[in-house]
């Protein structure tokens, strides 16, 4: 949970809320109750987006508030190719220091989404779990590969299904093709793996088998920050409404999650998040179903 | 119709036909009999090769040979990301001097696909068929859009599908947002169009609807020379064997298309087009379903 500054080809916002696990609540939330969520704040933290949260069944237990320090906070410009982007400014502040703990209110959770972290944090918080979930997620970043390679692939043995975009799965394996980083990565400890493509998509892989779904193509993207972790929080969310974790299931939370995506790069920040309504949720997935559909009878 | 010498990183051919209107051939022959080739060679290009395209329902009454010159020759060379190719030679020989006409055992088409060609000749084609088809789909490359701009809106307001990748819809438009390129290029003529997006699938549009044909994820790309064509002669051969222009079975014939596509990169140049067997092809387009189908009921 952090503070962001952004500049799109579309505007500017010099201080918004964000972070990954923001964005993956507000899009979980959507789907199950509570959210659970871990992470650390500073006293700058706004009191109304903590009441936000909570309004929409996000529990704050696990975020620890320091006094008189700074949240998280980063800075970055988008260009008119909105997959790359630059890194204007990274401020640890309280991050620096964060050493998450699961309260006790916690324990027993069944779906766990790590967020993109240092591997050794996220295998502190697997291992404080009493009970192992029914599925770890974890999101990670090239950042870990150059720096944390060795802690990186222990949490790997950990986790269930790993995310990661073209490039990330690219770096991690030395593999070119997507199919052959794929097959490495599920020798490395997940059973599961989505690659993220941007604009163009993610692929699900497990076993030999692969499942492609695709990014709604949009008129414009205003402001794509988050929405990966957007993309993390509705999959989880909704594989924890359904509580079936079937490579069949995943499928359908991969568009759930596409669905989400495509809302939170419509407004800067996690504001369109905050708006959308069942409905229009449901509407949107219907637009994933109709883009791809086609009569395979006919051939 | 030409030679080619291609290298890719994994191995060198120095000579091996090819050429737009080979790929495109060999693909919709699988669908459709007869194509009618309308083309320009020398008298290198093998009888053997022109044999194979009469045995597959490959009409060459409007293949003009030219004695004692050479076929159009290019040499190119890709690098791991197979996107992108250095052209090493472009040798236009007997296409310096190419100047299409359809035979009069060629009157009445139904279905015509304009390879990417000097717009001007495109427009002379669509001008000596006494009957206007039923359906008229044309490539184009960036090149034209440099050269011969005028000639190329001209011919534009004559076709029906226009067939382009990411990077010309976007030189074409001067608009970034590929739904935005889309809406800009809709008004120039075409009712439909294609937008390929090579490893990331095609978009087909019309009107408001848009469809989303993904690409199967391969382990190697061996040689992607004429995946585009391959993927032009499938869908345009799909179309004129059932007859039927909806926007319905166009999203199949997409399918087809990529499906054929698919099958081209497998070895160097035509190759693997002239091994596959109509069960193979079958298998290959459940596969793409197989790829895309998630069940929406559960949401």
């Amino acid at each position: 949970m952090a503070f962001d500054a952004i500049e799109t080809p579309f505007g500017k916002v010099n201080q918004i809320t964000g972070g990954s696990a923001t964005y993956a609540a507000y899009a979980a939330c959507n789907f199950v109750k509570p959210v659970q969520q871990i992470s650390i704040i500073g006293s700058d933290f706004p009191k109304e987006e903590m009441d936000e949260m909570k309004s929409r069944g996000i529990m704050l237990d696990g975020v620890e508030i320091v006094k008189d320090k700074k949240s998280f906070f980063w800075s970055g410009k988008y260009h008119e190719d909105m997959n790359n982007r630059d890194t204007l400014v990274t401020d640890l502040n309280v991050l620096a220091d964060f050493d998450p703990h699961i309260p006790d209110s916690y324990q027993g959770a069944e779906f766990l989404m790590l967020g993109n972290l240092m591997p050794k944090l996220q295998l502190n918080v697997i291992q404080e779990l009493k009970q192992r979930p029914k599925l770890i997620v974890m999101d990670t970043m090239n950042y870990w590969m150059e720096s944390a390679m060795e802690d990186l692939s222990i949490v790997l043995k950990h986790v269930d299904l790993l995310l990661v975009n073209d490039a990330e799965a690219r770096q991690l394996t030395g593999q070119f093709s997507l199919v052959k980083a794929a097959k490495s990565i599920l020798q490395m400890g997940p059973k599961y793996l989505i690659i993220k493509k941007g604009e163009h998509g993610a692929l699900l892989f497990h076993g030999d088998e692969v499942f492609y779904a695709p990014a709604l193509p949009l008129e414009d993207v205003f402001d794509p920050t988050g929405a990966g972790d957007t993309f993390a929080g509705g999959f989880i969310g909704y594989l924890a409404k359904t509580k079936d974790i079937s490579f069949e299931n995943m499928k359908t939370a991969i568009i759930v999650g596409s669905a989400m995506a495509s809302f939170c790069v419509e407004k800067f920040g996690a504001t369109r998040l905050k708006e959308i309504s069942k409905q229009e949720i449901d509407i949107r997935i219907r637009q994933f179903k109709e883009l791809i559909s086609f009569d395979i009878e006919l051939v």
